[in-house]
């Protein structure tokens, strides 16, 4: 591969995972921008980078720039963060920011979205990651797909307004769902039993709409309407509004659907 | 193993799915009942047994019972089933039900509950499934474990209430989680996107656990106060209210953990 010097705007769990995914490719890292030092410091040592925590001190010649920062902090740092680098190729990793936010700042850009929940602690395997990748010109995008490509076997091209749709759904299918991982631990810990118990279970779920569309996959009192079970599970939970509250909703739609 | 011969009151997902796995393990079904009698002849033509479609059909000589209906007629029916059967072994599989329910029908009695889904399309391997197993007497605790082994790598014994907790935090970690998949593939479907794409994040999301607690792998926007995106969302699911309210309570439990 021809030598791509990264720069990474950003250290939080989606940068660190694909910073040393990229860097373990034989990528070489640049840079590390992140407002706190330690964050900065700890992404840049693991991938062999110098780092900084002032945007009037990021490197000027990068032939790639990823920025990886929650949304409002991007959004509102965007002109400073690429004022004297207007030149370089510029792309964002968020599944909810139209790619036309860079419009009048730079001229070469676009979105490198990684479709996947990272933390720092977790290693992830990269190659069924999809990753879905828009930019300004045809070139970048070919450019952006081959680099995808050496760490993912799934690489699509989206619009900005289908990625909203992606990031959407996987609101529901993933941080949702491990919610709900959260609060069937917390009544485990009430009963005394293991999380631990729960996890043949939770593999099976996900299992299974590998097989069947998840709506025929559906079994549980709601789905057969069966109120005796139902009317037990909410008094159990009557000391817990909230949680019942959401046994209420999620099983009335359910029983809808 | 010495010869017992099984009766199955009910032909449902988990009654299929258990009655295969005995059946492939050596033991003998020796009838099937349903009210409906093609699931009644279905599931007894798979593993060799006799049907019936009237409760007063019933086998009177079998070593093991076990009913498994729907928890409303289950107990509506109790009485019927068990006439002139009151020495016989007789467990249910239902999690939500006390082995209490038992008293003063018959002699014998307990629960032998999978915590899984099962679906009748979809052949379970049971080796990991747990089994939560209750009886009247120490005796028939370690027969019914017994039997249990031969199918699982993961019996358990426990009473009704921690059984009842178990089955709770099954709703939420598998019925109420594969709705969420089916919300996913709902918006997918709106964006013309394959709902294959998502798989790779929801088998993560299971994974994950297995090394954090949940509350650790928690990601996305409600976990770190990303209101920006959060509103976004909201937008996007302004002409579906019932999925908005979805949203929005499940964010705020996650941002009030």
């Amino acid at each position: 591969m021809d030598a791509v010097n990264i720069v990474f705007i950003g250290a939080g769990n989606l940068a660190t995972n694909l910073a040393k995914a990229l860097y373990r490719k034989g990528y070489r890292i640049t840079q590390v921008y992140s407002r706190t030092e330690e964050a900065a410091r700890t992404l840049a040592e693991t991938v062999e980078a110098d780092y900084t925590t002032r945007l009037d001190g990021l490197q000027a010649e990068a032939s790639l720039y990823i920025v990886s920062l929650k949304d409002a902090a991007f959004v509102e740092l965007l002109p400073e963060i690429v004022a004297g680098k207007e030149k370089g190729l510029w792309v964002h990793t968020a599944g909810s920011i139209s790619m036309t936010v860079w419009e009048g700042y730079v001229e070469r850009y676009g979105v490198l979205y990684p479709m996947q929940t990272f933390s720092k602690q977790c290693e992830v395997n990269f190659q069924n990651i999809p990753f879905f990748i828009e930019a300004s010109n045809r070139k970048d995008t070919e450019y952006l797909k081959s680099i995808a490509s050496t760490l993912s076997n799934k690489v699509y091209e989206a619009d900005s307004e289908q990625r909203r749709g992606l990031h959407l759904a996987a609101v529901f299918t993933c941080n949702f769902v491990n919610h709900l991982y959260a609060l069937g631990a917390d009544l485990l810990e009430k009963y005394n039993l293991s999380f631990d118990t729960m996890l043949p279970l939770i593999d099976e779920t996900a299992r299974k709409v590998h097989e069947l569309p998840p709506r025929e996959a559906q079994t549980g009192p709601a789905v057969r309407h069966d109120e005796n079970v139902m009317n037990k599970h909410l008094e159990i939970l009557a000391g817990e509004p909230k949680t019942q509250e959401i046994y209420r909703l999620l099983s009335e739609s359910i029983y809808n659907s």
